[in-house]
């Protein structure tokens, strides 16, 4: 995994609440930052939260599965940059790849990937719009794998 | 304030999660525990939260106030036992009393009071019930000091 | 992934502040979750925490991998149960096999594995003791699978 | 409490894992934006945390006091202003002072006091020194009342 395959990052330091006594980030807290980093990726092609967790294009998602590698350790008061990318889109869902790399970029700190669902109003998969998928298509500049899940 | 005012106390321990890299419990965590207090103080009188946040009397509240005095560290792994009691309830607000004490109930690690509101559907506040106010009463067997707020 | 298969469960009830205005449990608390049953595990068999986040026995260990797959939602004031198992153990690493169920054991709400690595003093990897194999092959009742890293 | 007698703020945005299921941002966690705040405050002054959790001048710090008034609901994505200034020194303690506002700057979301005693090696009250009062005094533009303690 490399810095440079991603077009999207963001900036987070590390608080007082998220280390532990052996003065590390909890591991748990690299999902929170992970979290972020894929609510800013949709940021920066237009899109917002609304408070009732849904986007304003009316895209609910749920995450179905995560998996992080730990690479290193980081420490109170640091800067880490979560870096993201969406790698792959299927009918209704589609997967972040992301990577946490230290202040100066060069020591990968963690990464991972999550895999989300889009849902409809019965909490019930829904396909992807051509939209959505153009879009990721557009910044991510290529094919991204689509696969029908059948 | 004497652990001999309060008649209900509930276990935590202290998690990886709920502490620093000074090694001690983050002060905010401390409202965590409150609430966990709070909340078991309400299922004790036969109460529970549904999802939405919301008893299942239909008693909908929110904290308009927190107030906490630290008094002693405590560390990873800890038992803490936290004491609750209601101690005023007035038109459409109570105050919760609380007293955070290491296991042996010996020293106090910490103390505060949080006062909350009761709201109706338009989230403004709405008069407590007699049905709540008496069994508060019954609970902590004595006149809660009732004050009409103007 | 069986419940049969878990000699370890440990109680928790979802609290209002692992859930979000979706009204479901956020993802990244299931890793708290399992990381209260690794613990409570260990504890299990007679080891607590210090407040430096070493086991009492000298075990020091961080997370150097975790993987998670959510199967269903829960919702606040929910009891889950977190079941726990070690799966394998190599030279200085073991893995931590987890499912959390709902409170009739009947609907999994999500599985996933943690693999965790001993560390010596000066946080490098270290060979578990012979010790901390058998207790967990006596415990888990089988040949826990051990294979040289090299 | 105005927000013009604020020199210092700092901007923070709500996430997912700090509303509940009400959708509103969790009591406990307007303490983590104060947090934030009076750590930028520092920083803002030339001093930084380091892993220890102590700043990089040796002030070792910890909280004996919070105190929150709620005024009224902050949501998901909402971006939030912390103002923090400090508005009183003694011997071994100082307060600060701070307020949470929305992004615009014209509704007030809470306010509230924190009192932090600085600490020597055994974890004793120790006097301030001059240099951290007279840093403050410059800052704030103003004569920070002293008192001795006795």
């Amino acid at each position: 995994m490399n810095r440079f395959n991603f077009k999207h990052s963001v900036k987070v330091r590390v608080r007082t609440y998220d280390v532990d006594s052996q003065g590390i980030v909890h591991n748990m807290n690299y999902l929170k930052y992970f979290e972020m980093g894929r609510i800013e990726y949709r940021r920066n092609l237009g899109y917002k939260m609304l408070p009732s967790g849904i986007f304003d294009d009316g895209l609910k998602v749920v995450v179905v599965h995560n998996t992080i590698d730990y690479k290193s350790f980081s420490y109170l008061d640091d800067i880490l940059i979560v870096f993201t990318k969406i790698s792959w889109i299927r009918n209704s869902s589609f997967c972040f790849e992301q990577m946490i790399t230290d202040e100066s970029e060069d020591r990968i700190v963690c990464s991972g990937k999550g895999i989300l669902v889009n849902l409809n109003d019965r909490n019930e998969p829904e396909t992807l719009s051509s939209k959505f998928i153009s879009e990721i298509e557009n910044f991510e500049n290529q094919i991204v794998k689509i696969h029908n899940e059948n």
